[in-house]
């Protein structure tokens, strides 16, 4: 077992980051306690019956309370009230993180609501399913994944060994850890993940919504390309919800520079610029071969799901 | 085994649905002897080195002579000529199928060029990967996908005789039999397969292009959801050329209500209007739970990849 990096870890917020996060330390063996609030009663039953925290409570002021390291994965619009609602239990010297997919609000919504005693360190790690909720977590989750540290410009010793401590910690979750100015994170994730949901949003309604094809048609065809779209759009409503109000600008300018190349591919098929198409259409291979080549994808055909789905069970008709 | 259906069965063209209908047949048992022709000499070498065909040549008239079934796998916009190209070899009698993403223009161009005395049924196999080339066949791929067919306007036994017998190889391949108006099918695609191919290849082109934000943080942090697009982005781009040019009229009309719904929502965020967001983002997961219910997807988070990713010789750094 590695040594204990946190011997009290809390987690404000509990669903599939906080208690992947949890296993995923306690795996390691670099958490000590761990405490738990969650605003949710339904949620707060079901970490109880998992049995994975020591103490489960609705209010974040108590599962702060002596905490070494909290972690808020709440969703990002809701930082700055969870976060005021912990502050006046916090130790000093303790590290206070998040998780949340925007950085820029978040860390000012965090540094305006906790003490000057305690080092706010913003983070996002790079990993997650479609799935939410406290029985959606697992330890493996951060394996080989990437977390984003956005640190404040403070260069003190004793912040930059509070940065330090929780790089050992994620990178001790199995996690590569990158330090990242927080304007820029906000930029880079607005094209690796925030318009690719938004994009993958907005088909599903569309297919949901037309008169000439049914939704029933749509699912038993959805094996030509748009059921790959479906799984991000299944992901948690209220968490991105926030993501699009908290990164309004970045996913705004990424959104143009997106519409305005598909008004180019539109304009292509309908004048038959077969060449056009086909340029696009070869030069994007090499980004997918990149990423498997960065161990950030598998190389199976389709995901692999293919050996996964042939349960004759769930044959239609 | 089950019954020969068509005792020798020409192939033209044998990518990824060309060599996976020949295995998926082998193993089924209901074809006889095995004829390709492939126009490329690299294909034509592979399909020599892995042996599952009887006869391989250049030749579409050398591989379609005395066959009784006649499967056209070229580019849709390739089987007027490769159908013109065997029809002299055909058998009375014949059955000529294709498995083109477009049916209107394919259906046109196969009965144009081929001989009374054959039966053209033209098909579609929703199913298939990423990859492309002989190499990348396997036999389970046509596994509870459907099949859609297309018939002509023809009610004499004899044809309808053909049709059945059609669908029954399909059957037997593992495969779901729908026919369908081919004008219908060529709506229903641009739904369910044409669009979200042309987002993925316009999103990674996209993401590829900006200056803010460097290819290689695009592959680094990937996991947020943009891999998942790089996958259909990868597809051949001959083949999905072909299809807009085929496909353009219905493909120009799903796109124009895609970029309809996008613009509303592009307007929902600038005006922060999160009950908009909310609403959408929570009725596109009914869709994920109908395909899964469906047979058309695996149930596991992330499609499962999680679990075969985890090899340590692909972490980078």
């Amino acid at each position: 077992m590695a040594e204990i990096i946190y011997p009290r870890m809390a987690v404000i917020g509990c669903g599939l980051i906080g208690s992947s996060i949890i296993h995923a330390a306690r795996a390691a063996g670099v958490v000590g306690q761990v405490t738990v609030a969650d605003a949710s009663a339904q949620s707060r039953e079901r970490i109880e019956a998992l049995g994975f925290a020591d103490l489960v409570t609705a209010d974040p002021a108590e599962a702060a309370r002596d905490a070494d390291l909290v972690v808020f994965a709440v969703p990002v619009m809701a930082m700055g009230e969870a976060a005021r609602a912990a502050a006046s239990a916090m130790k000093p010297g303790a590290t206070i993180t998040d998780v949340g997919s925007v950085k820029a609000v978040v860390s000012e919504a965090l540094s305006e609501a906790v003490p000057d005693s305690v080092f706010v360190v913003p983070g996002h790690p790079i990993a997650g399913t479609e799935q939410s909720g406290p029985d959606a977590g697992f330890a493996e989750l951060f394996q080989n994944r990437w977390i984003i540290l956005t640190p404040q410009a403070r260069e003190d010793d004793p912040y930059l060994e509070a940065v330090q401590r929780l790089a050992d910690f994620w990178t001790a979750l199995g996690s590569n850890v990158e330090r990242m100015d927080e304007k820029h994170h906000d930029l880079v994730l607005a094209v690796t993940s925030h318009l690719p949901h938004l994009i993958a949003y907005n088909i599903v309604g569309t297919a949901a919504d037309l008169e000439g094809v049914t939704q029933g048609e749509v699912m038993k065809y959805s094996a030509g390309g748009f059921r790959d779209f479906t799984r991000i759009a299944a992901s948690d409503p209220t968490m991105w919800r926030d993501v699009f109000l908290a990164n309004r600008e970045a996913v705004l300018e990424i959104l143009g520079r997106f519409t305005e190349d598909l008004q180019a591919l539109s304009r292509a098929i309908r004048w038959a610029e077969g060449d056009k198409l086909f340029e696009l259409f070869s030069r994007t291979r090499e980004i997918r071969r990149g990423i498997i080549a960065a161990g950030q994808e598998s190389a199976e055909p389709n995901f692999g799901r293919d050996h996964r789905s042939a349960d004759p069970d769930t044959k239609p008709q």
